[in-house]
């Protein structure tokens, strides 16, 4: 089953070592449900500890598309839409998730993935400025991923202009953090866990993606901005019964600061990756420094690697070319590595 | 943490040793995500053959309240309602998850949870009866438990005339199994997973309460009843990134036919608490023959356990009385049956 | 086409003449639309004077059903639905718009179609109550109408209570006046349109069965209390791009009075019917003072009736009766009173 | 209130004299309602001939908004969504009515407010090409609007492309003809009622902005592409009691042919209007044939303008100008046109 390389993407193992350690230890202790047990609580202390914000709810979901839509029709109201990249996750790739709850994704042309604080400003000034606008949806909340669909992040400058933009307008900001772990990881980030806190409104720190089994927590500064939050989720199917599960794998994660280390593995291995695409002059779709790389392969070339590496298709480039990503995880091995490095090699 | 005795619930513990040994010994392979791997293939293929249902498409989703709300919404077309005894679990206890999908739970009273073949008749024909049914919901499908919510079961001449009834109509029934390998191993249950195929037209193996750390399998044994099922999963927010979870525990579920014996601990406990109950004059709220015990406490004696076990409210019975619940569970050990008779000893 | 005598409801007729003659003479003229023009403001000014609530929004919708689902869904918040009695049109004749918002209709059993401030108060503090409260849905509003589906009356003390009720819960009390000219033009009702505004926090005022060719003023005295509605009903389809028609109707009902008085030939034809019903020896379904008359007829001369009259179904009583309602309206004259009166003569 | 000139929207007077005659002469008639009485039987057959459609489901709602969300949502599955322009009513002037009902637009780039059949193919070609589309919302039906919101209309070459390749697709065909009349008014027309008939699978005709109080015919030439239509109508709100106003105004428009000829006041009034632009040397923002026309106005100018003429802001062009429309109706006579022209002049 294992021959194959599988660079495909960052969900494709089970859980951190230390993880699946505490899960057997506490398999057969006997809890309450539904995220009310003490590892649930430790869980959410130690995260209101990293972000610095002392009176935050903190909430745990299952999956990525299951919180945005959770979180977005939690927040919004029933006249207002999402202001999102054109790119972004929850516009393509949630198979309409977000409009099942009645809310429109409004969509602003992305950069590399990224909206800016200039972008918002100018949809939400042409929004009033048009004499239809009470005819139109209200953009009701601003939703950017850190990092990004393509793998790029953004600064701590963009996030605070984006944040001031928001705040000026009175619309909570939401960063989808899917990934976040292997943005926390790379050298070039700036952006801390406290400065999410404080510049964001609502924000998920990812946790199927970044060593869990599952599960996302979702962090509310501020804890008057979603009133009933649990009943909430229990309506969007979200709410889990064995709630420690979602408690024990966060807890493990933010005891010893082991979330904000846990992406460097898939780091490593990216820009190792990436020196090795260069040199031999493959040709990027899109520069980024996280663990997603996207390149332009020649057909043939894509063939020849399938038999041995499984990547994943991202669009059809021309018609002798396609992007392919190559994602690396905190379960990338150097061995795994070198391999792919070796099989890249013309 | 597990000083108190925890007869709250069934779902206080982790999952089946069998399942967390599989889990660990898979943690570190690679496989593709969203149920696409040969674990979950595997177990969909035992759950069809345990079923005899060849061709039936077979989905794992997380817990009850989600999988309810999906199939429901799934099946229904947008001018019909799903019919449901006034105690169902979907009319009750999931914090409006159906009508959040935009569908009427219709209510029909139960008798201990269950309804019958004449109350489906009555209730369909009588919709058609009124000369405005146009302006009604239509039933569009009928919503039943096996075991039901007051631990009773469906015999299966029951359940044949219900499905005979629903076919009549044209109307599909789904049998909700969020606790059915707790009638599986009960010896006064007829009904098997053969027939539960043959009469449903879906219906959902409980994972949650019955051994796994989460997960329901839905099995249509018409495949064409749901099209698009995997979209619209997804869409509910349901699907797992790392599908294999489900699959690896189900295929430990049905491997060697654990699922249909992974319930005999619960029963002979709730059987042995039963008796002991019965000898110390205790006061049924309602009998049934599965994992959970209805009792009338005085609050006096109420206020009493609650010092050493933890129990689960059911309803207030007058000013001196309470029913609560008992559940025994697949973990429930001879040694904790025994304490709580102790306890319970006046 | 007008051979047969219609009783069957209370909206079988175009609008009363003074209404068709204003249509009439500003047929030709230009105005801007969505309500923004001048008979839209003058009628809502009127409106407010009428009700006492100088403040108030109001806004013109066009069906009953219609209003019900705007209005309820734009002042619910996604978690919470709306109280009802088992027979409100919200609860059954709707074909499911309330839940097809997404909010589930909790039904309090009523007696002749009202439920009582006590009822209202059992209701919610079961709730609270419940230690699953959580995972079930809120009750956020509540829902009655006067009069009734059956014809009856909200007293000024029941209606008071009931205010009070829902004030102490911080719940908003929403009263459906589709035929609201047929209580206020009762001898018997003690409830006026400044009552009302005083005791409801939002109200509509129905134009449709009162005397327009379609349209119901929705009166909200706290503005506060819906923000954007404009946009919601936008959203919910419910906007009348030539607004300025619902103004010229409601401001002809509001200008000197005749709102309140439009439903007096109802009464006085309704209660020379009942007198004659008495006569002859009829038994009432149920007793009121209002324009509907729910009678228990025999199958045999029920079909003697049909060749002449038009009624409409009500229920089937038993095997050899049926209830009937009698609809008298504004429109119904005393020659056709008359008529019915002699064919109802056994 | 007449004083200014109106030539801000299609919508401003109430209906053609025919439609208020006959509205005055049935008035006091008692009729079924819900469309069940004889003039709405007898419109819907003048629609089914008129159209060629001899089976057709004829049913009328009230504006357009609505009919586009219930139309929408009724031929879609829930995991479908509706391709339009990116201009498209749907798209941008609905306040989120359809993402209201769980369905996400799909958006297209058009060009002058149409979509090709080439841009259609590419759409659900792109699709079905990506290996993620199960994760994508599949593009269920295609939204055109014949004129367009820019008042470019399709020829029948253009409609017979895009209906052979939503059939090739299997994907519904819907033609949203809220200004319908004023393309079968125009010369340069060349796609009848019929041919809409023939290439759609369902359509509307717009009744509010051609001659009607309000009112839009919904033709579905196959009947059993909707199931259970009236009650679909019921649940989104759209059901008129008195449902006979619109039988009466639709009868009145397809008795004589007067639909067919009721838009040439408009085409005239507009074309007049063109040639004095032209002449006096204002620039189009976009050429089009029907009763809107989209002009590139000076600040200044538009300021001066203001004062006698009420147009309606398209959109900002750039500092110092502005792109206006001018809107002409049925109701547009000789001497307001005149009128305009004279203001036009520099």
């Amino acid at each position: 089953m294992e021959e194959r390389l599988m660079f495909a993407s960052d969900y494709m193992e089970g859980a951190h070592p230390a993880i699946m350690e505490r899960l057997m230890e506490t398999n057969m202790q006997s809890t309450p449900g539904y995220g009310t047990d003490e590892y649930s609580e430790n869980a959410r202390e130690l995260i209101r500890k990293a972000c610095g914000c002392p009176d935050a709810l903190v909430y745990f979901l299952i999956g990525g598309t299951q919180t945005n839509a959770t979180v977005i029709d939690s927040v919004l109201h029933r006249y207002e839409g999402v202001l999102a990249a054109d790119t972004g996750h929850v516009a393509v790739h949630e198979a309409g998730a977000i409009e099942f709850t009645g809310h429109k994704v409004l969509t602003i042309q992305g950069t590399a993935g990224k909206i800016s604080a200039a972008d918002v400003k100018k949809y939400v000034d042409d929004y009033y400025a048009d004499d239809n606008f009470e005819h139109m949806v209200k953009p009701g909340m601003v939703y950017i991923s850190q990092p990004t669909e393509y793998g790029t992040m953004y600064s701590l400058e963009e996030l605070t202009a984006l944040s001031e933009v928001c705040r000026s307008f009175h619309i909570p900001l939401y960063v989808d953090g899917a990934r976040l772990a292997y943005a926390l990881a790379c050298p070039s980030n700036d952006v801390t866990l406290k400065d999410l806190a404080r510049l964001a409104d609502v924000f998920y720190i990812g946790g199927t993606k970044c060593g869990c089994l599952f599960g996302e927590a979702v962090v509310v500064p501020d804890p008057t901005l979603i009133p009933h939050f649990f009943t909430l989720i229990k309506q969007h199917g979200a709410l889990l019964a064995k709630g420690r599960l979602s408690g024990i794998q966060f807890e493990t994660l933010f005891k010893d600061g082991l979330y904000e280390k846990i992406g460097e593995p898939a780091i490593k291995a990216a820009d190792k990756i990436r020196a090795a695409l260069v040199e031999y002059g493959y040709k990027f779709y899109l520069e980024n420094p996280t663990n997603q790389i996207l390149i332009i392969l020649e057909n043939s070339k894509l063939e020849a690697l399938k038999k041995d590496v499984e990547l994943s298709f991202w669009e059809k480039y021309d018609d002798t070319h396609t992007v392919m990503r190559i994602a690396t995880s905190w379960a990338t091995t150097d061995e795994k590595t070198d391999k792919l490095i070796e099989l890249l090699k013309k």
